[in-house]
C-alpha cells in the first residue's frame, strides 16, 4: 500500500506554477487565474506558465515549468487533455511535490482515457509527485483564503469554518458548503475527481492532523481502496477527529449509478456500513443529515450519556420532539427539584414543567421569561443537551426567541439544537444561523443529528486505541497453503481444514463401497449417522438424495450406501463421485448458527454470523465484522443479532455455549489471517451445544481463490 | 355515535355573532374583531356584542346575543372563562347553529375546567348547537379570505390552497400554513383546541365533500372517538380525497407528551398505524414529509404504478437520488429507443442518458438543452414522475434551471418533484415557489413524498367503496351471550366457545380423578394425549408442572393425573383446580400461527396474526386488522407478514392449510361480531396442517369484558 503523503504542501502551498494561465475569462485557465489573484490571499509565489505568452494581465508569464528556479510545491494544470501528459512529465522532471490536473477528458470518456491515467500514475509513482485529478474543480482552501480551482462559484460560497469535506462528485460538494447559510463554514474542499492518486482517504488522513478542521465530512460513490480507507479513518480516530460520511449504494440503482458516474467499485452496502460502524465512521442518509450531524459535532464533544431536554413553546411540537426522541431511543433528562422548583416560578401554571417542556405562550409575550426558563432547564445536570424547536415565524416575537437561545448559548457548554420548522424564514431564522447555531430544518432532522452526536459519543469513549489486535495462532503453518484440485472443496476435505483450525466437527469417514460402510459404523463406534454423498461439484446435496439422517445399524448404512450412489447418479449423472461420508449424527440439544466468511473486493475478509433457518432466511438477522477478530469483537458481533437471545436462556430456554461460539469465531479469523487464498467459508450450521459441551461444524463449505492452490 | 353534521355555515357562515367584541387592540375580542374588519372579505351580518358598549370603533353594539333578530349562523365567544357558560346557553336559546368558543381556562387546566366543559357539551346536545373549542385559536378560512380568529398572524399567513388543514393544538397548525413559503398554499384551518364537541374528524367529514380542498391534512395527538374518524376517513375515501396524517405517540414519551397536552386517548401507535394503512390514511413522520406528500397530492392524481425518472446535472446527485428510489423500493423508468436517441443527441457524449440522466454540466451554460432534454424524459410513455434536484444556487444558471422546469410542468401532466437541496435559495428556490412547483429540501424527502403518492395510488385503485362487509355467520345467536363465573375464562371453556365459533379443537374431556382419566384415555380412543391443569386462575400452566405432552396409554394417564394435581397443589396452592384436561395429541406436521384479538380502547376490536416462536417474540412479525374481516381481507393480513412465507411452501418444505387459516379468522370475526364481550381471545398457537388438512387450535386464552356475563 502507497504511503500516506505529507499534504500541506498541497493544502497550503509555497509557490504555485499555474500552466495554461489565460487572458481568457471564460476559460479554465483564466478562470482560476482570477481565483488565485483577485478573490484569494496567496502570500507565496505564483508563477504563470503560457507558452505563447509572456505577459497575462501584466503579470509574468513563463513558456515552461522548467524555466522555475527553486522548490515548486504545486503544479495547477489546466491546459488541454492532450498535453496533460507531457506537461505533467515537465513538472515530475524538475521535482513539483503536487499536480492539479484540472482538465477533464480522461477516464470518465472511456477506455482510452483510462489508458491516459494510467500514464500519470506512472509519472507519479516513478518521480514521487502527487496527482490531484484530473477532472476536478480544483482544491478550495477556504480557511486560508486560496481558490486553487476554476469554479466561479469559488468567490461567493466562502466561509471559513470547522468543517474539512473530501468528495469525489463536485455537485453535492457545494451544496455543503452551501450549509453557509445555515451558519456552518467548510474551511477546506477536496473534490479530487478521477482520483488517479491521490483519493478520498488521503485527504481524511490530512484532515485527521489538520489543525483547522473539526469534523471530516465524505461524500462517497465508491472507495477505491478498502485498506487505505481503513488507515485513513484509524489516523482520524486516533486523533479524536469525527468523520460524517453520505455513501452511495444502498440499493442497486444506486450502485449502478455511482459506478456509472465515478467507476470505483461501490462494494456492498451492509459491508460498508458494517466497516463504518467499527471505524467510528458516522453514516448519514442524506445532505441534510450530514450537514446537522457534522454542525453538532463542531459545536461540541459528545460523551455518549448526553440526556436531552425539549424546550418548546408549542405543545404539540414538544410532544412530536418527545416522539422522536424515544422513537431514535434516546433518552429524556429527568428534572430535579430544583429545576422543577425554579420552573413552577418562571412559568404559567398551565405551563408543562416536565421534560418536554412546554412553556405555553407567555415567552411569546414575555421573551425574558423564556431566556430564564431556557436557562434553568440547560443547567439542570441531567440534561445533556437541548432541543430547542421553533415552529413557526412569528415575526418579532420568534425573533426574540432566536436571540434568548443565541445568548443563553453563549454562556453554556452544553449544545443548544435549534430547529426552525417553517418555511418562511423571517427573522429568526437568520439570526440563529449568523450566530453558528445551524438550526436543523425538521424535529426529525434535528433528533437524527442528536443520535449520531450520541453514538459518536458512545463510540469514542469505548475506543482503544487500534480497533483489531492481530493475534495470531502460532500453531498454523503459515507456508503450508491449502492445496486442492478445484476451488470448491468436498465437505469432507472442508472439514478436515476445519479440524486444521482447531474447530471441532463429528467424527467422519469417506467410504466407497457398502461394505466399508458397514465395518466403518461398527468400527467407528456410531450410534446414530448422517450419510452424505461426496462430490465437489455438487452443492445442494439433499435435493438428489444424497444426504440421509438417523442411520442406526451397519446393516442400515450398507443399505444406504447403494440407494444414494443409485440415487445420485440417477439424480446427478454428471458428477465425479468420490464416495459417501459417514458421520456420527450429534443427538445433544443445540442451537443451530451459521457463519460465513467471504472476502470483499474492497475491505477484504468479512465475516458474517447468525442464526440458522428464518432469522437469517426470512429476517437477514445478522450481523458483519471485518477479519480479524479477537474475543471481545467476536462476542459483540454475536450479541448484535436479534436471535443471539436464543443462546443466552430465553424465555426459560437453556443456556447454550456461546463462548465456544466466540472462540470459533477467533479460531477461524486467525485461520484465515495465515491462509488468505480462503475465499469463502460457510459452517451452516455449526451446533452450539448446552453451556459448556462446545460446538460442532455439522456442515461446511470452502472455496479456494483460483491460483490459490498452485502457489 | 353523534350523526356528522352540515358544518358549512361554521365554515362559511352568512351571519356571525361576535361575543366579547372590544375596542382594546390587544384583547382577544379586540383583535378578532380586527381581523373579522379589517383582513377579511365577510360580506354577511356581521353582530358585535358587549354589553359595556354601545359602539365599538363606530360599529353598533348590543348587549346580549338574544337581541339579534333572525337566523344566526355563528357565535364567536371570546368572553372570560367564568362568563362562557351563560352567554353559550344565550346563543343555544336563540338557535344559533354553531359557537366557536376562543376563551381558554377549562379542560386543558384540570377537573374543574372539564366539568364546565361538560356543561357545555350539554348545552350543544339538548339545543343542536354545535361547538367549536374551547381554548382554540379559532377557525382560518382563507380561501373565502375570513379570519375567525384572535390570532395576529391571521393577516400574514394567508395564502389560499388547496390544503384543508385539521389539526387539535395549534403550533404545527401555522407550521403547516406557513408551507405557504414554499408554493402551496393552506384554504382551511380547522383548530378546535379542547374538542369538547366538535373534533378533527366532524373537520376531516366536512373537508371530503368540500370542493376548494384537494387534500386533507391532519395533526393528531389523539383520536377521540375511533369510530368517528373511521367514518370520516371513509368519506374522505369514497370522495376520492386524500388524507395525509402526522400522528403524534409513536413512542412511550411521545403517548405521555401528548396526553399531557390533549388529554386524548393516544392508542398504541401499531394500531393506528394498520387502521391508517387500512383507511388509505397516508401517515407520515414529520411536518416536511406532510408538506411535501400533500403538495404533491393536491398537484397531481397517483395511478400507483408511476414509474420515476431522475434528471439532473450532477452525476453524484442523480446517484443520490437513484439510490433512494430504489432504497424506497420504487422503480426507476426504461427510456425507450427515441428518448435514447433523443437524449444522445441533445447531449454530450459523456453524458449519462440512462435513467438516471446526468446532462452533466452542459445545460448550465446552455438551459435550453437542459429544457429539451427534460422534456425528452418527460414524454417517455414509461415515465410516470419525474425528481428532478438542484444541488446548489449558481445564480443566474439555477435561476434558468428553474425556469426551464417551471415551463415545462405546464406542458405536460405528470408531476416534475423538485428539489432545491441547498441552504441558499438563490433567485431559483422562489421562481419554483412563487410557481406552485413547492421544492422539497432534499432528495429523501422528495423520494419519500413520491413513496406516499403512489402507494396512495396502489390503495386507490384497489380500493372498492366501503371497506369492511359485514357478513354475519346467521347460525351464531346474538342473544347468547357468552356467561361465565369469572373474566378469565378455561382452557377447556374457552375451547368449548371456539366449537360454537366452528372452529376446530383437540378432542378433548375434563377429568377429576385418575380412574376417569384412564378410563377416557381409552373410551375417546386416543393413541397419544396430552394432559393440562383446568383452573381459570392459572395461566402459565406449564411453568408449574401443569401441562405434559406424549402420554400413550390409559396407565399413563392414570398415573400423570395424580402427579399433576400433587405438582398444581404444591407449586400454586391457592388456586381453584376444575380438574385435568385430557385431549388428543395431534401427531401431523403443521406450523403454528397465534391468532390474538382484542379490543382497542380508541377503535374496538383489532386481529393480530404472526407465525409462533421468534417470528413473533423476536422479530414482531405481525399483522393487524380492525374488524370485521372477510376472506380477502383475513387472506391479505396473512400474506403481510414475512414468515408467512413458511406457509406456501418455502425453500422445498410443504405447503400448509393457509385458507383454512383465513376462514378460521373470518370465522372469528363474525363471532366476535355477535360477542362484543369477549374483550380478549388469542389461539397460541393455532395449528396449520398440510394444506387441505385444516385447522386446529391447540390452546386458547378467552377474556370476558366485566359485566358482560350478567346481561
Amino acid at each position: 500500500m502507497k504511503e500516506f503523503s505529507d499534504l500541506s504542501r498541497l493544502i497550503s502551498p509555497k509557490s504555485i506554477a499555474l500552466i495554461g494561465a489565460s487572458d481568457r475569462p471564460q476559460s479554465v485557465g483564466g478562470r482560476t487565474l482570477e481565483n488565485l489573484t483577485k478573490h484569494s490571499q496567496f502570500k507565496g509565489d505564483l508563477y504563470l506558465i503560457n507558452p505563447s505568452k509572456s505577459l497575462i494581465n501584466e503579470m509574468a508569464c513563463l513558456p515552461s515549468v522548467s524555466l522555475i528556479t527553486g522548490e515548486l510545491d504545486l503544479a495547477i494544470i489546466a491546459v488541454k487533455a492532450e498535453q496533460v501528459l507531457q506537461v505533467l512529465q515537465e513538472c515530475a522532471d524538475r521535482h513539483t511535490k503536487f499536480a492539479i490536473i484540472l482538465t477533464s477528458g480522461f477516464g470518465e470518456t472511456g477506455e482510452d482515457g483510462k489508458v491516459v491515467e494510467a500514464k500519470m500514475l506512472e509519472i507519479a509513482r516513478s518521480s514521487g509527485m502527487r496527482i490531484y485529478g484530473p477532472n476536478c474543480p480544483g482544491l478550495n482552501n477556504i480557511n486560508a483564503q486560496l481558490g486553487m480551482t476554476f469554479s466561479p462559484a469559488w468567490k461567493i460560497d466562502q466561509m471559513p469554518g470547522p468543517i474539512g469535506l473530501a468528495t469525489q462528485g463536485g455537485g453535492m460538494g457545494r451544496t455543503i458548503l452551501q450549509a453557509m447559510a445555515r451558519g456552518i463554514g467548510t474551511g477546506l474542499w477536496c473534490s479530487s475527481g478521477n482520483e488517479v492518486d491521490l483519493e478520498v482517504s488521503d485527504f481524511i488522513h490530512y484532515m485527521a492532523t489538520a489543525d483547522d478542521i473539526k469534523v471530516i465530512v465524505t461524500n462517497l460513490e465508491g472507495i477505491r481502496n478498502g485498506q487505505r480507507f481503513i488507515e485513513a479513518c484509524q489516523h482520524a480516530a486516533r486523533h479524536g477527529k469525527p468523520i460524517v460520511a453520505l455513501k452511495i449504494g444502498k440499493s442497486e440503482y444506486g450502485i449502478k449509478a455511482a459506478q456509472s458516474h465515478t467507476a470505483a467499485i461501490s462494494g456492498t452496502a451492509e459491508v460498508n456500513s458494517a466497516v463504518f460502524k467499527e471505524l467510528g465512521v458516522i453514516e448519514v442518509d442524506d445532505i441534510d443529515e450530514l450537514i446537522d450531524t457534522a454542525a453538532l459535532l463542531a459545536r461540541s464533544q459528545p460523551t455518549g450519556k448526553e440526556k436531552l431536554a425539549v424546550f418548546c413553546y408549542s405543545g404539540g411540537t414538544a410532544a412530536l420532539a418527545a416522539d422522536k426522541i424515544g422513537s431514535a431511543e434516546l433518552e429524556l433528562a429527568i428534572f430535579n427539584e430544583i429545576t422543577q422548583k425554579q420552573l413552577k416560578e418562571q412559568l404559567p401554571d398551565f405551563a408543562s414543567i416536565d421534560n418536554p417542556v412546554d412553556t405555553t405562550g407567555i415567552v411569546l409575550t414575555n421573551p425574558e421569561i423564556g431566556y430564564e426558563a431556557l436557562k434553568t432547564v440547560a443547567l439542570d445536570p441531567d440534561v445533556g443537551a437541548i432541543l430547542y424547536p421553533i415552529p413557526f415565524d412569528y415575526g418579532e416575537i420568534t425573533n426574540q426567541a432566536a436571540q434568548s437561545a443565541v445568548r443563553l448559548q453563549k454562556e453554556i457548554a452544553k449544545p443548544l439544537v435549534m430547529v426552525w420548522m417553517s418555511d418562511k424564514p423571517g427573522d429568526g431564522f437568520p439570526v440563529l444561523a449568523q450566530s453558528g447555531l445551524v438550526p436543523a430544518r425538521s424535529v426529525g432532522n434535528a433528533v437524527k443529528a442528536l443520535k449520531n452526536f450520541i453514538e459518536y459519543g458512545k463510540w469514542r469513549s469505548e475506543y482503544k486505541g487500534e480497533w483489531h489486535p492481530l493475534i495470531l495462532n502460532t500453531d498454523f503453518n503459515k507456508n503450508n497453503k491449502i492445496r486442492s484440485s478445484s476451488n470448491n472443496l468436498t465437505e469432507y476435505k472442508a472439514k478436515e481444514i476445519l479440524k486444521q483450525a482447531s474447530i471441532s466437527v463429528p467424527k467422519s469417514i469417506v467410504v466407497s463401497d457398502s461394505k466399508s460402510a458397514a465395518q466403518a459404523f461398527t468400527q467407528y463406534g456410531f450410534k446414530k449417522a448422517v450419510m452424505k454423498i461426496v462430490s465437489a461439484t455438487i452443492t445442494h446435496k439433499s435435493d438428489i438424495g444424497g444426504v440421509r439422517l438417523g442411520i442406526s445399524s451397519p446393516e442400515e448404512a450398507s443399505k444406504v450406501f447403494d440407494q444414494m450412489i443409485d440415487a445420485v447418479t440417477k439424480n446427478a449423472p454428471s458428477n465425479i463421485i468420490d464416495g459417501v461420508m459417514l458421520e456420527e449424527m450429534l443427538e445433544e440439544s443445540f442451537v443451530e448458527v451459521v457463519i460465513g466468511i467471504h472476502k470483499d473486493p474492497v475491505f477484504g475478509h468479512i465475516c458474517t454470523v447468525g442464526l440458522g433457518g428464518i432469522a437469517i432466511e426470512l429476517f437477514k438477522d445478522v450481523s458483519r465484522r471485518l477479519l480479524p477478530l479477537d474475543a471481545s469483537r467476536a462476542r459483540k458481533m454475536i450479541n448484535e443479532t436479534e436471535s443471539s437471545k436464543l443462546l443466552s436462556g430465553f424465555r426459560g430456554k437453556p443456556k447454550y455455549d456461546t463462548e465456544a461460539f466466540v472462540q470459533t469465531l477467533v479460531k477461524l479469523s486467525d485461520f484465515i489471517s495465515v491462509h488468505p487464498e480462503i475465499h469463502e467459508l460457510e459452517i451452516n450450521p455449526l451446533a452450539v451445544c448446552l453451556d459448556g459441551k462446545g460446538v460442532v461444524a455439522l456442515d461446511a463449505v470452502l472455496n479456494i481463490e483460483v491460483g490459490g492452490n498452485n502457489e
